[in-house]
């Protein structure tokens, strides 16, 4: 990565800064009505259990990368209410003062299991599980399931375009000036990099997660000089090691790269190289196999090739299968705003509520039968075959572990059992906070990083493919299942 | 709009608060290396121009609803270094002392000419004119970018969506859960209200922002009661006057419908009126057809029917065209991620630059002809004919502005100019800023609501329509277009 090594590569921050805008009020109104509405009923001391999941992976991928967990635990662990918060909740009108006062010594003060932030997930499969009294659980399920849904969606998508550059191929993130507001382009810094991107031109990003920072240079820059070449020379003198020079302001093979190799030249005779080109227009193929010629036959075979201008996941394979001579690319809006399929409809649903001393499993039922939900506390067993991932079964929680193999029943489809064989099956959800308080501490955004890396290194690998990929074995246990079917044909559940 | 006056309707704030996050670290890398390099090569003085603009509306429409300069301008007015950020930049080991202690004293200082915020603009047309010296303008470049794009893109969405339901309708915004991130939801409330919509899910944005809250309540409420009726009689007792019923956790017509028609009798024998029932999956233009007969039947013909689940512009429009017995539209997911087409491409580009005692206009040229720029300063004339607006020409800020008519040529293609006649041509753009100071007060959201709303009703009513919109008549001035034709001749521009 010569191009980009000695570009400010930040040192990794220890410990990530909370979002600031998460005030408890960042939910959606009928929380605080409903909450209000359980006071009233009585129940608000009725505890819940909660499950946040998805149920389509978006552009008809082969999996998800989870990402968000972390802030989301950090959310939850420092809601609070403030004076000026609910002073505007009293100016409502519709609150009373009991109410109110509850609110001010509001803490979440639940349990949550979750699946690790990097593990790969598939539909119907619980990420999250919040148990608690139904005011507290419900007040942080819109905030919860903004965080989880976007941070996911664009970690998936990142993992997409990584695999799609190939492992000689390095992903810059550059979506801020696209991206949906400016916690959009922060949350995505931060998930993009989760999913496998190298680094990001977005500076917050780089001081508040310790991801490091890249960049080249903008057309202004070469506008602002009386030519083209006096800027370059300009840029390099000022950066001699770590110059990436942007060539298509004007001509890109007639005046950018013949330019950028009279200054490639003038820095190796003052004992630099430069460190490579950037290619923002034009047919990025053809340009880049030219450039690499020309910049190869003047002697400069290690100048590196930055290509951008709208890239994806489609476009980067379909480049490289034409012999692009890309060595980094710099994806921004497409990746940002997961541009094809912009939102992850994660959904967090009620499955069980207590009842005295007894738990009573609940199920939504819908006219959109596929938006119906699965009743009951559950668990996933992850099973393993030969160094890899072979199938995921969703359990209910006090259901006996499978031990070499199982049945997986479709969570919609009337259709056959799959069978799945493994070694071992491995539980993928865990307690990670108690009575509101984090059970250990968040771990680095490298780490995590490293998590989804080796993830998607043992999925099936026709799971990675962009177009009709593998479909993941996954369904419901027999017990689950019998359970579903016996809410189902229940007239009221 | 009986079932929302009596919930929540929030005071409108005096102000708006600033997002949180916008620190002067929320900017692409390169800027601060170009900013750094223009200090170096003794141009950190040299004055420039850049305008933002964008080249294409999303989703073929007839029109953008322009949004976000209000945050824009207080982003800018209170940007400062923080020792924390200055420590982070110093720890790259990229940038000098002075450069350092040059950001630990940046104020931006420049004057801004804008198109005030609310104000329909079409492809092409300067909406923001920054005059600075290079590194302040450079420096301002992604956060500006990010603010007005997304701001303005889904202003531009809820017009649409706002459009669609016909003025007897009324949208709400309920996206929060599947937004880009907490800014992503919360910008969006924002732009979603400046676009039309009534009012917002978002708590958080009726306190930042002033804008009415409303919410019904989730299936998990009617889960976690013993039946369906026991659930919508404890909603309806504590919320006697306001309350809406979801109806279809279990089965919409056979259990949801009848059981609010007990609910809505009990409530009257108190003195008390349903609000409304809530539709959130199935087939919405029968449901609503057969629910709005069984409510009216039993003489509830005010009870308003409220429907969600993933509607967007088309949808609603087809669901009127079906007969549909809807009277208030929730609008999520597809509004606040714009999902068909979720990024705004505008940009950000040097049109000229002092040198010496003169100016010289910038242009910059690309690979993509569609990508080259219009150089040299500009003002907007929106061409005023009957109440209504009859097309804009772009111009050049030194020429004589127009009287009763002019030629219009396109920006890009080679075709005959248009010719345009009006009775009165007014300038957009106005100084907003100087010396880094706002010359006014923001305006209340809700005048820049109503700016838009008297806006889309003066636009050529094709122009609204959602396919193959009416084309509105956009061009250059012919002083414009010379200078455009003479640099585009010349070799180096």
């Amino acid at each position: 990565m010569a191009v980009t090594r000695n570009l400010a590569k930040g040192p990794l921050a220890p410990k990530e800064e909370p979002p600031a805008m998460l005030s408890p009020l960042f939910t959606d109104f009928y929380q605080l009505t409903m909450m209000s509405g359980y006071l009233e009923a009585g129940k608000d001391q009725q505890n819940s259990v909660f499950e946040l999941f998805f149920r389509k992976i978006p552009q008809q991928g082969g999996f998800c990368l989870l990402s968000g967990l972390e802030p989301a635990l950090e959310y939850l662990e420092n809601l609070r209410f403030s004076q000026q918060e609910l002073d505007y909740l009293s100016s409502l009108k519709l609150f009373n003062q009991a109410f109110i006062d509850q609110l001010r010594s509001f803490r979440f003060s639940g349990t949550v299991w979750a699946i690790p932030e990097g593990t790969v997930v598939f539909p119907h499969e619980p990420l999250m599980r919040i148990e608690a009294s139904l005011p507290e659980a419900q007040l942080v399920e819109s905030a919860l399931l903004n965080i989880i849904n976007f941070n996911t969606l664009i970690a998936t998508k990142a993992a997409r375009v990584v695999h799609a550059a190939g492992s000689e191929g390095q992903v810059l993130e550059f979506g801020l000036r696209r991206a949906q507001g400016p916690d959009g382009a922060m949350s995505a810094s931060r998930a993009a990099f989760v999913g496998g991107c190298g680094a990001t031109s977005n500076t917050l990003a780089g001081m508040k997660f310790g991801i490091p920072v890249r960049g080249t240079q903008a057309h202004s820059w070469i506008m602002s000089f009386a030519d083209e070449l006096e800027s370059f020379r300009a840029y390099a003198h000022r950066y001699p090691d770590s110059a990436l020079l942007l060539v298509d302001t004007y001509d890109t093979l007639g005046s950018g790269v013949p330019n950028a190799i009279i200054v490639a030249q003038e820095l190796r005779e003052k004992g630099h190289e430069l460190a490579g080109i950037r290619l923002d227009s034009g047919d990025l193929a053809a340009l880049s196999i030219e450039a690499r010629r020309m910049l190869d036959e003047a002697g400069f075979p290690e100048v590196r090739i930055v290509a951008s201008n709208d890239l994806d996941e489609y476009l980067v394979e379909s480049l490289r299968a034409q012999g692009a001579r890309i060595d980094t690319w710099g994806v921004g809006t497409q990746l940002v705003t997961s541009k094809q399929e912009p939102a992850l409809g994660g959904v967090y649903k009620l499955v069980s509520i207590q009842e005295g001393e007894s738990w009573r499993p609940c199920m939504k039922l819908s006219s959109n039968p596929g938006k119906s939900t699965s009743p009951g506390v559950k668990q996933v067993y992850r099973a393993h075959r030969d160094g890899r991932f072979a199938g995921d079964l969703v359990a209910l929680d006090g259901e006996t572990p499978p031990q070499s193999g199982c049945a997986l029943h479709d969570p919609l489809y009337q259709t056959q059992p799959q069978k799945l064989q493994a070694e071992t099956f491995q539980p993928l959800l865990s307690k990670v906070m108690e009575n509101g308080r984090r059970l250990r501490p968040a771990p680095a955004l490298t780490e995590i990083r490293q998590r989804g890396l080796d993830q998607l290194a043992r999925l099936p690998v026709g799971c990675l493919r962009l177009q009709n990929p593998h479909l993941y074995p996954s369904g419901l246990s027999d017990g689950l299942f019998e359970l579903r079917q016996r809410l189902l044909t229940a007239h009221r559940v």
